[in-house]
């Protein structure tokens, strides 16, 4: 009889995948997964920088590189961290990573032993749920309103709670809710932090892909004390095939992460790096996220849009300025998951809030996303959604 | 003041990772990494296939995939492990791992818990030790001789041990003492195995490199029972800096494994996957694994010849039939630690033995490479070695 780690037990595999899985038919409208646009992919831009690096340094690309990685990628993300997110820092602060969940997985190894306490925002991503429950925690979920996580809320937590170890956060166009926190919360949040001092995990996959208002700094920005550890992506301002992803850190936690990483999966891949570092030479990775926003934002207007006209006023949904998500919080006698098969019949298919959760409950919620399909495919799409919903509210 | 988990203790950084940063300067002769030969690597057809698969489905390649990985991949892995191992299996048993390390540190995350027993050989291959140790383990390690582990020993340990979780072996070439494990050896072991049902890892990166002999079926093929779970790369007969390995194991172990790869990593690349898969449809890795068999058999002939000749009677050495490691052991009174300063300022590295055992001492011995430097570079390398170990042997 073969026995498995307790930590297994935690384990069940994410709704999101095996939905996917479901929704992977051609025939399927799928609104479930956080994919890019794949049309927008630069696929022949990409081919010219993966050219150059076979070309210019092939038998370095194919071999083992440093844990941390490659020098001039680590460079050129400081560089960019400075510009998009207010962050000064250099690539001696930076450690490559095989996609941002490996980011998510390593944070939980580094600060969190089985019975600690993470605090999360109430909902939280489902990915990172499910990365951290690996480690065997108590989730602590805040309450939040429009604005994001409730900072009076986290203090009272924090003024009461032992073995509390990290605190995981998404403040820009957060997965699920596509809800940004405002500059005054950041301030907030921060002062509460200096106060605690409790280490941070500030998720930012979406930051860069704000449709209208202003940028906001990144918390990391206005960390004083190396509390922060900022997780940054390729996935959604590039392409997630690559599988590139990065800490940014300070000094002891930094190191820390640089152990659990040569323990873990000894590096990211060396190709990736270079062909992606070759890119931002050669090309102008801005002009690239500029076309993907302009594409996501009309694909997010046409998707509220047709919310507005198709769904019942019972049905309330986020406006995100920025990402790639809205959610929608139905009548709490709807059970989502229960819609979803209906949804399923009818070619649609999304991810019910549910997983989103620590807890058992919150099953009258639904995770929409906006950048994968096209205008006439959204509209098609949230308009039989819409008629589902219909059918499932009480007369 | 910051909290770490506690299984951060045991994480220390890798002495092959130290040694390697201070071993990469060019005028380092080193013999510490287990890289491949860089000139060897198909650089040109990498970029054939590459190209083609950019050309043919390049939003496919830039986009997720599903956490087992790309099916054509995975069938044509499984092929070619009934061909190479005698292992008859399907793709729907393979998992797809961003580096064979990934695989290390998911095993022991499915199978351990703090304070549960891991079997290893004794020495046993450091970067394992070390993603194992993430996961708190007690390590028992058994003595091995000419021919890999002793299974009486195996055996006694198993009768009177508990929480036993998992044994770790690397029957062919085995990292770092070159050992490759005959036939009446293997059947010992499952004969043993079958017995008290414990999982193994089977480690098999070396497999395919062998210079003289018969190929030794691997254990997987002979597993009545699922217990085994075999890890397979393309980091040494294809190239390490696409971080593409893979997992075979069967019913609920191989469930477990991709909830695990699912919360850590969600999938290993995309493009990767893709790239190699092609490599493999357009041209022969037979071929490719040969040149790099015959150029590697070359470089083992030299430091052989090189160490017979210029290393003092008291250093005793492995003489392997394949993979990229002799193990050498020099006197009791010898620290390879303190050593290997001595080489290092004489431009020669080369990796300490103490790393490769779970337990302090072990101060004598040396791993070393030849597949990395050329016929030259590694007759100056040994002779200089060999003039090091005969200054530091008593009179």
């Amino acid at each position: 009889m073969i026995q498995f780690a307790t930590r297994m037990n935690n384990l069940k595999g994410s709704a999101i995948r095996e939905l996917l899985a479901l929704a992977n038919k051609p025939e399927i409208l799928s609104f479930a997964g956080g994919m890019p646009a794949p049309e927008l992919f630069p696929v022949e831009k990409m081919k010219a920088a993966t050219d150059a690096v076979l070309d210019e340094m092939g038998e370095v690309a194919l071999q083992y590189t440093s844990t941390d990685g490659w020098p001039r990628l680590r460079e050129q993300i400081a560089e960019r961290m400075g510009k998009k997110n207010g962050i000064k820092t250099t690539a001696a602060n930076i450690l490559m990573t095989s996609g941002s969940q490996q980011g998510l997985d390593y944070s939980a190894r580094v600060f969190v032993d089985p019975g600690d306490v993470i605090i999360i925002e109430s909902p939280s991503y489902l990915g990172a749920l499910n990365a951290f429950k690996a480690c065997e925690p108590n989730f602590i979920a805040i309450p939040t309103d429009e604005n994001g996580m409730i900072m009076e809320e986290l203090e009272k937590v924090l003024a009461t709670t032992e073995r509390v170890k990290m605190i995981y956060v998404i403040p820009d166009f957060q997965n699920p809710s596509g809800r940004t926190w405002p500059l005054e919360r950041r301030k907030q949040f921060m002062e509460i932090i200096n106060k605690y001092e409790i280490p941070v995990i500030e998720d930012n996959p979406y930051g860069e892909l704000r449709f209208e208002g202003e940028d906001m700094p990144a918390l990391k920005s206005m960390d004083t004390k190396g509390l922060v550890v900022f997780l940054g992506t390729f996935s959604k301002i590039l392409a997630p095939g690559y599988r590139l992803g990065w800490v940014c850190a300070e000094g002891e936690i930094l190191k820390k992460y640089n152990f659990m990483a040569q323990a873990a999966a000894l590096q990211a891949s060396t190709e990736a790096q270079l062909i992606v570092s070759k890119f931002i030479d050669m090309f102008d990775l801005d002009e690239h996220v500029a076309a993907i926003k302009a594409n996501y934002a009309k694909r997010r207007d046409v998707m509220i849009e047709t919310m507005e006209k198709e769904f019942p006023p019972e049905a309330k949904f986020t406006h995100p300025n920025g990402g790639l998500f809205t959610w929608v919080e139905l009548p709490e006698y709807i059970n989502t998951n229960e819609m979803a098969k209906q949804c399923l019949e009818r070619h649609v298919a999304y991810v019910p809030g549910d997983g989103f959760f620590p807890d058992a409950g919150h099953n009258n919620c639904i995770r929409l996303n906006y950048s994968k399909l096209n205008e006439d495919q959204i509209r098609e799409g949230m308009t039989i959604l819409g008629q589902v919903i219909k059918e499932n509210i009480k007369k």
